[in-house]
């Protein structure tokens, strides 16, 4: 395609979750919106997460703010707890993040992320968390 | 008061910002609900902020995200940006953390923090930034 | 009941969608709160949807645009799209109608929007979408 | 642990909610996260919802506005539904106060949350209300 | 108007708030839509506030819960603690129903809020709050 | 600079508001982050608006939507009632379509963005509304 969604792709590689949670719904949305994902790509990562200037660990971690903020996008903040890690973050770590938005987001929004978390950590055999 | 507020107390003095930018809402509110700002103090410094496991840059990165999902806390975004310099985050990573909620966020939440921070860096004598 | 009720069941019927998708949780919470689907009727369909001045095709996209910046919202995103499809709107421009939330609303409520746009699509038997 | 956390734990206790329905997240988090229940004990509980100066009855009314609004939130609507009927407020008063929020919130939150409230009515065996 | 107008009209006047402090905002809308503030007369008041089932105090302790949950609502914040002092909530049981607000919508707006209390308070000559 | 970024100026040259209206705004970040409007040309122009398959007008409804859920984004809401006059809805065709919003956002959404159109249509000379 373009230069744009080669280094989308490219950084999603390197990120491993939003490459991999997210392709099937990547796959069912494309059938009758291919530019969405494509745009996924090519903007939310070629454009922006493949910026210099700033690691991708702590793009994660400002992802991760917006999403608990948002609430209703279990989805992403799965994927993208699971990028943070591919990223560098240790649990232990993002466990501290998720606890960071507690007195602006609230404790609801603070409990659903963390239960994703949980769930997140398990699948990939990380628990007890370091 | 308490160990918490001593300890919450000292991590915004440490950080500047929030101690500083929002003494006079602090003020204000004080004189019907001084348990607020006791308790910003004590649990939003004292018992998250001062965590160990994640130091402060990076816990500003977090709140800089939720802030700017939130929409309408404008004082905030003003606060956690001098804290997140406080903290040794350089005025082009902040730029690039704003710019990085933008396919989460959308355009205008991200326009209104970015507009912010040009007050801010202004204030500080920080442009052209770095 | 009331003219108004009246008008605002006669808009449904035209839609199709509310009062076809909808009618399940009408009847379950009419056990506990007969007005609150009553009032649905009048209010949000007697009152506003059925007023002059702006045509039911238009309405529902205005209606989409506000549920995809809510969140959280699935089932009324499905029965509106339902309703925007009797109103007259192609598949494909309900597919560009949420695609144009994507700078402002971001790309988790897009893609929630448009996962539900394929179900429903689906269910009509419209896919490939013209 | 501490006086606010003892605090906390007797409001949970005499609200029933909280302190049941809520435990098995409490049990799911605290393998990651143990300070994420205890702050919801000591900090919601302990040094807010246990203040004087509003009974606990109104404090519910408040907390149901809040979760309304927020929206993605059914597990909290749900414990506090409950707790609010541990208050003494009767099913029919909870169906006026998230009618109430009508105006404020919109059709889709409100929808979302009578649903919640027939299941745990349903579930108390409280139909028909009174 | 009709019998909805005139019971929005009355529940209004008994309040105080709304009926007052909105009035210039229902002015300049209704050169353009003059609907609008008759639908928040009729809806808003005449078919939601004035419900029976509920007194006027904890209907307002439940706007006040969404109100402060949305955010960027401060007029309406400012009219419906004016609103809830008309219907006998004291200072003291409104500042701890914003205080109540903290756990599930965060320091940000519940700062927002209590700011405007104690602009309110000061306006009627409240302060010191009882 | 590049195809989408031409094609976006374009389509806001049409539109006039975001191109006129924002200028400013534009402006003011370009000095700490030129990238920013840029790409609100390239991507949320040159990308989405710009796409065939639903013209401006509708287009410019599902943004008036999505701008009136998320609150707090009067600048936005302002540029784009803009547009959409230039795009051709009319004024009484606009203020339907703020009405639309208020079953799904509730009245303090929908009396700030009447309370906007206002204004515009003032500065436009279009009072009293066709």
């Amino acid at each position: 395609m373009s230069a744009r969604y080669d280094r989308g792709l490219a950084r999603q590689a390197e990120l491993g979750g939003p490459g991999q949670t997210r392709r099937g719904v990547y796959d069912t949305v494309a059938e009758v919106a291919p530019d969405l994902p494509r745009l996924a790509i090519e903007f939310a990562y070629g454009d922006i997460h493949a910026r210099p200037g700033l690691d991708a660990a702590r793009r994660e971690l400002v992802i991760l703010g917006v999403l608990i903020a948002l609430g209703g996008v279990d989805p992403q903040i799965e994927a993208h707890l699971e990028s943070a890690l591919t990223a560098g973050l240790r649990p232990g770590e993002l466990v501290e993040a998720i606890m960071q938005a507690l007195p602006y987001a609230g404790f609801p929004r603070v409990f659903a992320a963390m239960t994703i978390a949980c769930r997140v950590f398990q699948s990939r055999d990380l628990l007890p968390i370091n």
